[in-house]
């Protein structure tokens, strides 16, 4: 046989395989019916495990596999469809955001004014009146205590990746995520003013700072780098000490501190960028929203993971963010944190938190947002 | 219809299908043995683009995307099967690694005496002879020149999150991974003698040490953390500076520099694990290997990780870790890291393996190892 003939046959076994595919659907819907007329869960392990197993021995060892896969996940796109079904009327509501291009809103932010939250933060809103916090904490507490209306925080770097502390927050308080913003980051090299590159001793700067740009220091081992609170407190140090010390901060940092910028773009990697998020009490969303966050747990069954993301491949949402972060245990258990594109106003996606709600034994909904992308800082 | 008359009429269709999908694979394989043949590509994304184009035009709009997904579903697990015909005569050889439990193997650690990466070491090799550097990139500078057999390194911690350092660092040398170890570590207050605790001014040590002691220093604001290199350089400092300082590091650590414990057990959580990764120059794999590591990058396309995932799925491989770590660029491109329960040892996932590296723009075999688990420190 050719190539053309064996896709003949191909295709007329798919048209086949389409038929009895969908008409196993409109039977799943029949299933589904008779469930919410009687009160039953819409998952049955015993029903689930009796179809496999009758699967498995029907099907030649070679395909026996691929036969059990095949057949979870038809019984996966058949369970969305009925929980498409069942939750057709109970869809919970998303309360719109208020109007947050008005100027002087309240935000809180870690660290001393020149901060790059500082930075981000201005960017996103118009003239905010922003408060300093010392800890990431304090800035949750802040936004629990309604002082301010929200909270920014970094999430992400590029360069030294995730801020487990924002994660970790993010996991104990129960807020939402108003906003992203990914702004690119350049660091430099910032001076008292009389202070020549050859005077340098110390550098300080915050850790990931020190860490983004450690092939500078690396080649300039004379000077000593020293992890300091943030990049702002580090240029305030340096503008009130003597003659010797140096901070790595932003431009903008370096000018606020009337410090002399020595060199610029410090950083290894020219595409150095920083996400913040900006948090918020209670749930909104703003008109643009594009961006849905979750954080969930998934069961320790094999295909755990996979099965999930049936889920979302049967919705065709288009998964932007995987990250796994372990809980502080034995097992490294983890938690998940997904990005998909998609708005809740799709009553497709609405349906699939309802169903993962229902479904997982930890999910939370962290947010339908837009991410704004900015240019350098 | 009651529910099990349904299933019945289910239990009927399940059979029609299973026939049509093992006719489809058997056809599969004749395309494979052509494509053999005639020296062709397995994946054909116009064929492919043609059946789900077909596919969408037969389905009512109600099923299509599922409709879709399950035909994606079958021609990946056919293309898997495929996989497997062709590198039938191909598979790669893996090297077994040399014995090493005997005593005095050279391993590199970074810090000094009394780090936790030390107290790993001893418990993974019998007497090994331990060099120290001072960087993570000095022991994989180490092993690259082959002054040590191997490099001891964290890479992940339950309570502040992967060392992306390691992460990065496995990412540029092209290393593998010999045996990872996973530690309990508690942390003590340790002290020159003669320091009270109402002495104490500054508290020193590792900055990771310090989030995973937070509430400690929280609840005690009047002493200040101070990051340092490790928490065993820590101790080193505080033994040889004056009253006023502690360092925050192992017993273990604490005795080596003859400091007081003040106090015990100071981490957030109780379950506090560090896992250690073990790495080598060159490929060699231990003879109780069951777990494998594999580092990717999946293509920039919808449900691209899901059907990754399906590859695993169909090879029935259990999935234990996935992280996605950002590359420094402006879209936060990923690389995951993906831990598999698994050996090469086993045909199928030796053939999942060539697979992977034939179809992923960027694919590297990180190892095939065992996981010690060990008691506290």
């Amino acid at each position: 046989m050719d190539l053309n003939e064996i896709r003949g046959q191909i295709d007329n076994i798919d048209a086949q395989l389409l038929k009895l595919f969908l008409d196993r659907m409109e039977l799943s819907k029949g299933v589904a019916a008779y469930k919410k007329e009687n009160n039953m869960p819409i998952f049955q392990g015993d029903r689930e495990k009796q179809v496999l197993d009758r699967i498995s021995s029907l099907s030649p060892e070679e395909h026996r596999s691929g036969a059990r896969l095949l057949f979870t996940n038809i019984m996966d796109i058949g369970k969305s469809l009925q929980a498409n079904q069942l939750h057709d009327s109970s869809l919970p509501q998303f309360p719109i955001a208020g109007d947050d291009t008005i100027t002087g809103i309240k935000v809180a932010c870690q660290g001393v004014s020149g901060a790059n939250s500082e930075a981000a933060c201005v960017r996103m809103f118009s003239e905010p009146s922003i408060s300093f916090y010392e800890s990431f904490e304090d800035v949750f507490k802040a936004v629990q205590r309604e002082e301010v209306e929200y909270g920014l925080l970094p999430i992400q770097n590029s360069t030294a990746g995730s801020v487990m502390q924002t994660f970790d927050l993010m996991r104990r308080y129960s807020f939402y995520i108003h906003r992203t913003i990914s702004i690119k980051i350049d660091y430099c090299l910032a001076v008292k003013k009389g202070t020549k590159f050859e005077d340098i001793v110390s550098v300080y700067s915050h850790e990931q700072a020190l860490k983004q740009c450690s092939s500078f220091l690396n080649k300039n081992d004379g000077m000593m780098a020293i992890p300091y609170s943030n990049t702002a407190a580090a240029a305030k140090l340096v503008s009130e000490s003597g003659i010797g010390n140096a901070a790595l901060c932003s431009e903008e940092c370096a000018n606020i501190y009337g410090l002399d910028i020595l060199k610029t773009n410090l950083q290894n990697s020219d595409d150095n960028y920083t996400r913040f998020i900006c948090i918020k009490k209670n749930l909104s969303i703003v008109e643009d929203a594009d961006i849905i966050s979750v954080s969930l747990s998934i069961p320790n069954t094999p295909a755990a993971l996979y099965r999930l993301l049936t889920k979302f491949a049967v919705g065709g949402l288009n998964l932007l963010r995987i990250e796994s972060k372990p809980i502080a245990s034995r097992n490294f258990d983890v938690i998940f944190y997904l990005d998909f594109a998609g708005s809740v106003k799709d009553e497709s996606v609405a349906k699939l938190l309802v169903e993962l709600e229902d479904d997982l034994s930890f999910f939370k909904f962290l947010g339908n947002y837009n991410e704004i992308q900015d240019g350098s800082l």
